[in-house]
């Protein structure tokens, strides 16, 4: 180990590290402008102001098919005195869009003709002046403000340009973006392939998702080559970078305080280290710079790290260069559904998925880890928790910035409880055949899911919590768990559950007996699941103490998790669905056939949303794919239990 | 004129019209696949679901760092009984990200070890298992549903993507519309210089905006050279998209029920006519149709009707196609400023601007008419008013459908009141400093304006009232009209108001005596603009009667409206300022410099958005641009009046 470490600089509140940045970089759309053809104007910001050239109409032009007149001729008459128009003197026949004769200033409609033969038409009522008729300059006329500068131009836009006569439009330029990765670590998987990817190395997928960012928010970006832990290198590549025609670099990687963290350094050399760390999570170890008066950002390694800095602080950046006001997330209130304690000191940008649920739209916390990328790709809002708080109280109101539309949020089925992978097939499904509904899976344990119905904070449940007296499953714990609540029952699947070992069963583990051996290390599930139910249960069956399992007390809470431990060779066993073990090549005991049911409540049975959950469920094309998985059985699927 | 004329099929209300579309087009996310790499899949639409080929992590990692090693070892240890760790036995060196070498289980932070010397570490503390290790699968494991078919891919989910090993991902290939304007008016400006086109032709902006709008919904288009009105070229065209390649075809004019409209006998002749005419307004003249299994749309000619039919049934088929739900407006309750009667049995679409005017979203309406491009790009907001409703009463709360975000609408300055060019040029000037802030004008005379306050729907007026006692502008106005009121006056300009005629002034008029005149038409403002009460003042001091001004009884609500009569030769002259005479290359007879003020309620004189509309008005920059437009006086612009 290297015993060289760099410290933090005083580390920066959110706010103030955001103003040292914009002091530093104040310029507000000053982006040179490029010309461009109107229509490929669409989406880009205007670096002028832009004025009609011409007017539109260029003409008065009729607006209906009929008689042109000038309408003074026309007064006085009605249906007891109809007039007599002469065609070609009185009256000229056009159709809607043609110019309006000299003299004339109205159009009568066809429909109010009497066509008395090919030279005379009768009317019976008068016209007014410019009736019919789109005057001249009615929609734009020429020298006129269309947009304003920094107006950010529509398809509707790309209309008003070229009706007012401008066909080349001065945009601003993108902003370029040059990203550095940076890390021995790291492996550029354009070109090794993944079979040679070895453990201790991390693909890289921080630049591309900083270049997508980049690009969302109107940005252009390069991709420089992955740069390893070196001090010359790193420091090569930045001084390319900011003498190039960038206006903002960014490395990913070693910004922060460790022993091959050199980002700092190299920005120290170049130029000034004007914040190093930021009181936030994810995105503390942000290091932002000034480097030949371009600002050079160094972007924590960690994917929501790196994402929560570049909204912060890069996205900021690149909307000013563009004259661009900041995007502001749309913000709701919201219930939480557990207890959320947070770090003094430290303002948190926790990730919540949302759903609908009754009244209130209910707020369930993701994995608050740094390194956890499905813990954004899977929110539908951040909680920002601020720093003078401790965290959030079981049901607390509080503000989420919202990361999808409200709409969509309205259309998610929010389901809490033990886990199956059945359930991401049936949210495929329903995405596959109905695009705007989603079913949002928290995996909590059955009897957190129970739980979760008792709160309000769900419409379903998935359960399988056998009855230890009778061999059924979840009525008896719905009747003692949920006594006030009316809920429905509805079998998703039957399947089967077992010891799950690595592939040949190295330990020649037979069943739950091998559990007590020293040589064997088991991985249990969180108690309240339907599976630690059963393992205590059969643990009774045969007479064994929990306390004889090595590894009774480890816990993990999906089937998934408890599989990939077995993988990973921590554990030699733990207890799990067929689906898991195969999913992963590894080998499986069976132990027991088990029903595994959705619990609604009755008052979300009957929407429509669940109507089509329903529906779904009951189609051959759910079932057909989840009897392909392995392990179930759907003969009770869909069939209503209560 | 030709005798034949088609007639609309039996219209359709736009609900029906909707269903008979989608019932003959229900394919419902059924584009094939085309594969690309991960980071080109973020705005794309997943074809299939996406399953993890590799986990992420894919070893257990350090998550800090510092040592590694078997938590069970260091059980027991504590302050009082600390533990000696012997390096590259007990405890091993690792950085963050580095792989727990085999056997451990746990990293203890480099901040919590005292280091004895090259070979051993004492710890004061036990290690947890799992503690600061970032486990094996901990984000997303192999096999394990990472998005579901008919997602749309963001920026983050690329991350999760390649952290997946999902490097070429299936997405729906865009839906291909082709697009075919037609009228034998339509001019392709990208052939035909601007100086060639001839009064009652029009310059093809339609393709590129139903171009754009298809764009931005996820297809591709295509646009065909325009064809003129003949049905046998239009057929050919036609013909030819729909054995192409393309998904959608488009006609853009003759959808109506004109005599020269070929769209729907070509239809007929092709295919099949669904729907002709739905009774919405604008879009009305839309024609639904299906060739060869294919849609095929008549688009009307009219730039909002053809965007609202866009919006109404070529989008959601996009949608479909991409297996995406179509995009709900986000609504929000605002309340209308006048009176807006609406015909029965017609859905209108109304284009308002909107603004937060004290408590409330206040809404103006646009121009209604279908061929008003300006009415759409300067909307904030569709209200739709149903086919069953005669119209809205003033100051009712109805629904609004946002066209931009809501943040944008509140960081909205709302004027009303009389008509200036200064105040595009202050619009402009904000935001030009200022990207947020938005200045909104709605033209309707200064005593529109003092009304509008009174009724508390504007932030600001443009007022130019001449006390004709005393020869004052706007104190004794507003002492009269809002009383009870507290306002602020702020100079904007003074600026030359008088007589506009035509490039060489052929009728050679001198001054207002010379409207009396038998030869010579006027143009007048609206009551209760300044500029009439000027008007009327004139005629009063020289003893001449409205009624011997030829033209008094017509109206126009801006001084570039007047202009255009000018120019266009409706009119001979017209009183104006003298920036709207030399904007169009018109002459201009001075009568008089006036005064022309900001009247702010009290209320908002010190909002922040005001701060900076007053500061920007004091600016060198805005002065010196108003100074360019001529006819204006900057001596006292900013002063605070009252």
């Amino acid at each position: 180990m290297k015993s060289k470490r760099n410290v933090y600089l005083k580390m920066k509140p959110l706010a103030e590290a955001r103003k040292i940045l914009s002091d530093a970089f104040p310029r507000f759309g000053t982006l040179e402008a490029e010309t461009v053809p109107a229509p490929d104007a669409a989406g880009r910001v205007l670096a002028e102001p832009i004025f009609a050239s011409v007017s539109a109409p260029n003409f008065h032009a009729a607006a209906m098919d009929g008689v042109a007149v000038k309408a003074e001729i026309t007064f006085g008459i009605s249906e007891t005195r109809p007039g007599e128009l002469i065609i070609g003197k009185d009256a000229f026949y056009v159709n809607t869009g043609h110019v309006l004769p000299d003299g004339t200033n109205a159009v009568i409609m066809v429909e109010h003709l009497n066509v008395l033969d090919e030279d005379r038409v009768e009317i019976e009522a008068p016209a007014f002046p410019w009736q019919n008729v789109r005057r001249m300059g009615e929609d734009i006329v020429a020298t006129e403000l269309l947009f304003s500068r920094n107006h950010r131009v529509t398809p509707y836009c790309v209309g008003a340009l070229i009706e007012g006569g401008v066909f080349s439009v001065p945009v601003r330029r993108k902003p370029r973006v040059m990203v550095i990765p940076t890390g021995s670590e790291i492996v550029d998987w354009r070109k090794t392939p993944i079979e040679n990817v070895t453990p201790g190395q991390v693909l890289d997928s921080n630049s591309y998702v900083l270049g997508k960012l980049t690009e969302a928010c109107g940005g252009e970006f390069v991709r420089h080559e992955v740069v390893r832990d070196d001090l010359g290198l790193i420091t090569q590549a930045v001084e390319e970078a900011v003498k190039g025609n960038f206006d903002i670099v960014l490395t990913v990687g070693g910004s922060s305080a460790g022993s091959e963290d050199y980002t700092r350094e190299m920005m120290a050399d170049l130029g000034e280290v004007l914040v190093h760390g930021v009181t936030i999570m994810p995105g503390k170890p942000v290091l932002i710079g000034k480097i030949g008066n371009k600002p050079v950002l160094g972007m924590p390694g960690y994917p929501v790290s790196m994402i929560v800095a570049f909204e912060q602080f890069v996205r900021p950046l690149i909307c000013r260069m563009l004259g661009q006001p900041e995007p502001e997330p749309v913000k709701i209130p919201v219930e939480t559904t557990r207890k959320l304690p947070s770090r003094l000191g430290v303002e948190e940008f926790l990730r919540v998925r949302l759903g609908k649920v009754g009244d209130r739209i209910v707020a369930t916390s993701l994995p608050r880890g740094a390194g956890c990328i499905t813990s954004i790709t899977e929110a539908d809002g951040i909680i920002r928790i601020p720093a003078h708080s401790e965290g959030i109280r079981e049901h607390e109101t509080v503000t989420a910035e919202l990361l999808r539309p409200l709409n969509t949020i309205r259309n998610t089925l929010v389901a809490v409880g033990s886990h199956d992978n059945t359930l991401d097939v049936l949210a495929d499904q329903l995405r596959a055949d109905h695009g705007g509904l989603t079913l949002s899976s928290s995996h909590v344990g059955s009897m957190g899911g129970l739980m979760a119905i008792k709160r309000g904070v769900c419409h379903l449940a998935g359960s399988h919590l056998l009855d230890t007296e009778d061999g059924s499953y979840n009525l008896s714990w719905v009747k003692r768990f949920l006594p006030e609540t009316a809920v429905r029952i509805v079998n998703l699947v039957f399947r089967e559950q077992g010891l799950i070992v690595a592939r040949g069963n190295p330990k020649g583990i037979q069943g739950i007996e091998d559990l007590a051996r020293e040589d064997v290390r088991f991985m249990n599930r969180q108690s309240g699941s339907g599976t630690r139910i059963l393992l205590d249960y059969r643990l009774g069956q045969i007479g064994m103490a929990p306390a004889s399992v090595n590894g009774y007390a480890t816990e993990e809470f999906t089937h998934m998790a408890v599989a990939v431990a077995v993988l990973s060779g921590s554990v030699d066993v733990g207890l799990g669905i067929y689906a898991a073990a195969k999913a992963l090549n590894l080998d499986f005991i069976p132990v027991v056939t088990e029903q595994y049911d959705l619990i609604i409540p009755e008052e979300y049975f009957g929407s429509e949303n669940m109507r089509i959950l329903l529906d779904t469920i009951n189609t051959g094309a759910f079932k057909s794919r989840v009897e392909a998985l392995g392990g179930y059985s759907t003969e009770k699927t869909g069939e209503i239990i209560l």
